[in-house]
């Protein structure tokens, strides 16, 4: 790698700490830059610094936002008593996607995990307990992921919210739609079997 | 893509236009640039616009450098008889990589290309003519690349070369080391059988 000037050097190191990225597609990625306007690099750069300054939690349901209550939080047309809860705000975002909930979001920040030391102060459990207690929430769904932590921690909500007067439901697991039944796996299938229901 | 803040959806297109980038990884870029400390993030930020502000080309090789002169052309050790053109400058990172090089390089910035208008002007082959006429220069190493462009771009230098009192050779092209007879392409393998050496 020393056969570059140090700035490119630089660049190389510092593109390679993304996710998934190897020296040699840093590599590409700085080349690219070398070749690319002054003005797009420019974008680039300062757009980082952007996220950075202005990205903050929504101080209601903890998603990203730009301002102090996010979009969804503040958009009187979504139903105020339906609440699901979601371990990342990129959670949020798929079910946004799916077009499938016009509700509320809680986003806890992360799931229980006793193996890495997260436990139920480290996410935001008592923040979601706090809106609970407000009153207006008739329906808590438990969206966090179908792993081990995610399963975990909606047990755990589940349990804690015994003692309010909201209905609790978990999303649904099962084959996924257009799925092969002989490429889905073992767990899943019989998650599906369990949990069938009347047509 | 809505469905994030305005900033974060800026850093997503931004990091989208990445060569081999799509929205997915893109968005699992900024997401990772949200989590990281603002240090790293202001380390890329800042790496990105001192690559485009330093990095000029050698004005002796064209290639990438920080200095008027690049480390390759002002290194006292390396012959200044052998002259390796190339077309790029991540090729004459290869070859020093490689570490069999111990000459100087030339970088044409391109191939020809009539097709996409790419002519002998457009290249740097006047200037690699005037550091030929200088005199110091005894062989002359073809090494633009063995696709059609780079092949035509090594005829064309060789034709041009005639005239000059300078060996000229091309890299050899033929099967990879390594590299198993059947996976080998028709094209590599003629190549290889015509360019055979005696053992």
């Amino acid at each position: 790698m020393s056969y570059y000037p140090s700035s490119v050097l630089n660049l190389i190191k510092n593109f390679s700490r993304l996710p998934g990225i190897g020296g040699k597609t840093a590599e590409r990625f700085a080349l690219h830059i070398l070749r690319v306007p002054r003005k797009e690099a420019e974008e680039l750069s300062r757009s980082i610094l952007e996220l950075k300054e202005k990205v903050r939690f929504c101080s209601v349901c903890f998603s990203l936002s730009d301002t102090d209550v996010c979009r969804i939080c503040s958009d009187p047309s979504r139903a105020t008593d339906l609440l699901c809860v979601v371990e990342q705000p990129a959670d949020m975002v798929a079910i946004e996607r799916s077009g499938s909930f016009k509700g509320r979001y809680h986003v806890l920040s992360g799931a229980l995990s006793p193996m890495d030391g997260v436990g139920p102060h480290d996410i935001r459990i008592r923040e979601l307990l706090a809106r609970i207690k407000e009153g207006s929430i008739k329906e808590v769904i438990l969206a966090t992921g179908t792993n081990v932590e995610g399963e975990g921690t909606a047990s755990y909500l589940a349990e804690q919210l015994e003692n309010y007067p909201v209905k609790v439901t978990r999303i649904a697991s099962g084959v996924p739609i257009g799925g092969d039944l002989k490429y889905v796996d073992q767990i899943t299938l019989k998650r599906a079997m369990e949990t069938r229901h009347d047509v």
